[in-house]
């Protein structure tokens, strides 16, 4: 008679806890969440390893039928896998507010986020200020507010985990206008991109007599799908950050703040200069 | 030839990720650490579980024997389970570093930790400052400096997660001078007790001509065994979080912030005031 929120996991399909994998199995429903986040593998390999049929929930089902998530939770148990940590977004909130006004009761099974994981770069959790997000800049709409904080955040002392866009069953303005579903192909921001907006702020505040606290030269962290076997991490330069080779989604960039010498020590490891790409090699076999 | 860390989970033996748990059971060495925080079941109830025996590793084996816990991992697996995420402690850091100076190749099983598992009680984790501890004051040790961060993170609308100081295994100042090691039993510090020494900072403040931002009246929430069967969440002001009853440990405390409409919504259904208590008593129950 419970609704569950969020078990899924970050890397693959082992990711999930023996506590979420017992309710993915003895759940009438399972969802899975498919758009804030993305698992390296795919609902077909979660079905095959859960060893049962899972519902892809876009950001339309989520959204706007809601409730058919929870039809019948009061009689039967309903699941809703979300990859990383359930609250990362507001929208699970609302499954959960939802939840509560129907008097179906509710559990959260916890697991790694994104916000957590990224400490195995070696920056330390308790160090980092707001997150922020990074949204895909378009012809039009160029918003910087991300770099105020970032900048805020630095002047504290303060690490800034920087969450990239992702953009999943999107439709143009065009077919948006039209009312056509035709979705655009999804599109992950990566560390590279995520990099040049930055610097091209860097640019635009310079041209407006500003010198930004944030620069070409600031540490960066740039990681890639953080937790899957397949995982890249890179420190360097924002300058650097901008060519990178990190592959695949999910990307996620840290511009750093204040450092605790342990904390160099640890991005020494995943230094994009020669000098420690030996420590680097090391990391990345294993 | 694999040193993993951190693999535990929060809550009770099942919230280890079935990746963690394949691990476990099959390196050769799998120690516990048993310091930084503390798993709600004990070290028998995850020995039953993982079907195994686990190395109870306190600080000093950590800090002082640190490569006593990576002998032969060149050879064969070791383990070292963390409660929550490995890199929430730097301690867990200077594991990894030592590893990799010893040419060990390591690798991180992600979990869920209280940096993020904190989202349960419905504050978005984009939204949260710096994380700040706050520790026990002696009769001649009372520090403030936490007090200024969390004041800090609400002039920038932000939330403060306030993790609670742990003391296990330490020594009174009599019997570390004899250097008898004789120690003391363990404390975990409750949301009551941080709650009153952030309202005698207040006082103190007031009494310097200070006109604190964070008062009695300030929104709180107090969260226990986040991820455990029992687990406890109470929102309402500074002044009710001193006498919130919350049960055992761990404790988290969250000075909140500016709120988001959905966020007010969340924290009422964990509300000590009357009017909420319905729901509360609908989400304790699940």
């Amino acid at each position: 008679m419970t609704a569950y929120s969020g078990v899924a996991g970050l890397g693959d399909a082992k990711d999930i806890t023996v506590k979420g994998l017992e309710v993915v199995k003895h759940c009438r429903r399972v969802y899975l969440e498919a758009y804030t986040s993305v698992l390296t593998v795919g609902k077909e390999a979660l079905e095959e390893f859960y060893g049962r049929e899972l519902i892809l929930a876009d950001r339309e089902t989520v959204e706007q039928e809601a409730d058919n998530i929870l039809k019948d939770a009061d009689l039967c148990d309903v699941a809703f896998l979300v990859v990383g940590d359930p609250f990362g977004a507001t929208t699970h909130s609302d499954l959960v507010l939802r939840a509560v006004k129907l008097g179906i009761p509710y559990r959260v099974i916890h697991n790694a986020s994104i916000m957590n994981a990224v400490g195995c770069c070696g920056l330390q959790l308790y160090n980092f200020g707001e997150t922020v997000s990074v949204v895909f800049w378009t012809d039009t709409w160029k918003p910087e507010s991300f770099f105020d904080k970032i900048q805020k955040n630095k002047q504290n002392g303060m690490h800034t985990l920087c969450l990239l866009d992702i953009k999943v069953k999107e439709q143009s303005l065009e077919n948006l206008m039209k009312g056509k579903k035709i979705y655009e192909s999804p599109r992950y921001m990566s560390v590279n991109q995520a990099a040049e907006q930055l610097l091209a702020i860097v640019q635009n505040r310079r041209l407006q007599g500003e010198e930004p606290e944030v620069t070409e030269n600031t540490l960066c962290v740039g990681l890639a799908r953080v937790g899957a076997v397949d995982q890249k991490i890179a420190s360097g330069t924002l300058q650097q950050m901008s060519t990178v080779e990190l592959g695949g989604p999910l990307h996620s960039m840290i511009i750093a703040g204040n450092m605790h010498p342990l904390e160099i020590d640890m991005l020494k490891l995943f230094a994009m200069d020669e000098s420690s790409s030996e420590d680097n090699e090391c990391q990345r076999n294993t």
